[in-house]
């Protein structure tokens, strides 16, 4: 019985996060997409938090499933920095995830945040994605040996966000085609005597 | 007596303004820093909407005499990479205006909100600011012919961003050295043959 209500409980949670992926996509995080969220999946907003006990939790819970859906879907392939290429260009579709993403980040920074370890964290998962895009760009030779790949992943993760923020401001800029120039600027170098 | 009236409001909302500048560097735009504006220069809630209009309006005026502030301190005698990277130097002693910024960028993006077009017109200033650094960096020799300024302009100010949020949540990031690694980078490509 316990068992029972215990695994409706993870089969409700999967289900919100699924719906919530959607209204947050369209509507971002502010013009309360809970109420959206709460009636699309039948619940009260009470019930809503019940699962998952505040809002900040929710937030992150969906932060956390749009990663998995992204990297299942464009990374574990292609691990490497055309797979990164792909999931900003999925960023495209989904501009309420992407406000969602640098509002509730900007929020975790000041003071005792629940989502400030997240984020933290998050950010050193992404670095240590773009270093493995380093590594198998020298593997391949796109890449010289003069590269500090430290530099290069905040650099690219940086430029990345950044250019997000201008993006959904302006949505005509090609966030892909800038993160390739950077991308093609470090090639060049990389292949420089160091010292020049 | 109208006129007279008329320059106390504007001296008010200056005074108000000097005061903002304060309290949000400290605290943020979240733990209602209005109440505690008001506090500071002797009004109500009410009050200081009056002055305002709406939290929108207040915090716009707020961003826009930050931008003030720091053109006067650091860009006017410099209009170059190095004031630029003074103006960055200065943010991480205001991380509240950071957050600010960061947090309401985000949140004018989607859909109508009061501060779309002042962000859109902010981002252009800065572009057109960097573009003006790639001018005098050409002019001095530090940088080479081979630089398309639009193109380092949107990177410039893009990486300056995502440093700001990565430096929100890590403050042990030095936004001005990854900067300068950014720009030494440019200056190095901007001196090869093109196609290379």
């Amino acid at each position: 019985m316990v068992r029972g209500s215990y695994a409706k409980g993870i089969a409700k949670r999967a289900e919100i996060l699924e719906v919530a992926l959607d209204v947050v996509a369209e509507m971002g995080c502010r013009n309360a997409p809970n109420v959206e969220i709460a009636r699309r999946v039948g619940l009260t907003q009470a019930g809503l938090m019940h699962h998952f006990g505040s809002r900040e939790e929710l937030y992150m819970a969906v932060l956390r499933a749009r990663d998995e859906r992204d990297t299942e879907a464009h990374w574990i392939n292609e691990p490497n920095f055309a797979g990164f290429l792909r999931v900003i260009e999925h960023n495209t579709t989904v501009p309420g995830l992407v406000q969602l993403y640098v509002e509730f980040s900007a929020e975790a920074s000041i003071g005792k945040h629940p989502a400030h370890e997240f984020f933290v964290e998050r950010y050193e998962w992404v670095r240590q994605s773009t270093k493995q895009a380093v590594r198998v760009a020298q593997d391949s030779g796109e890449f010289g040996p003069n590269v500090d790949a430290d530099i290069v992943a905040d650099l690219v993760v940086a430029t990345a966000d950044g250019l997000q923020q201008q993006w959904l401001l302006d949505r005509s800029i090609d966030m892909v085609a800038r993160l390739q120039t950077l991308w093609n600027g470090i090639a060049t170098l990389s292949k420089l005597p160091r010292e020049n």
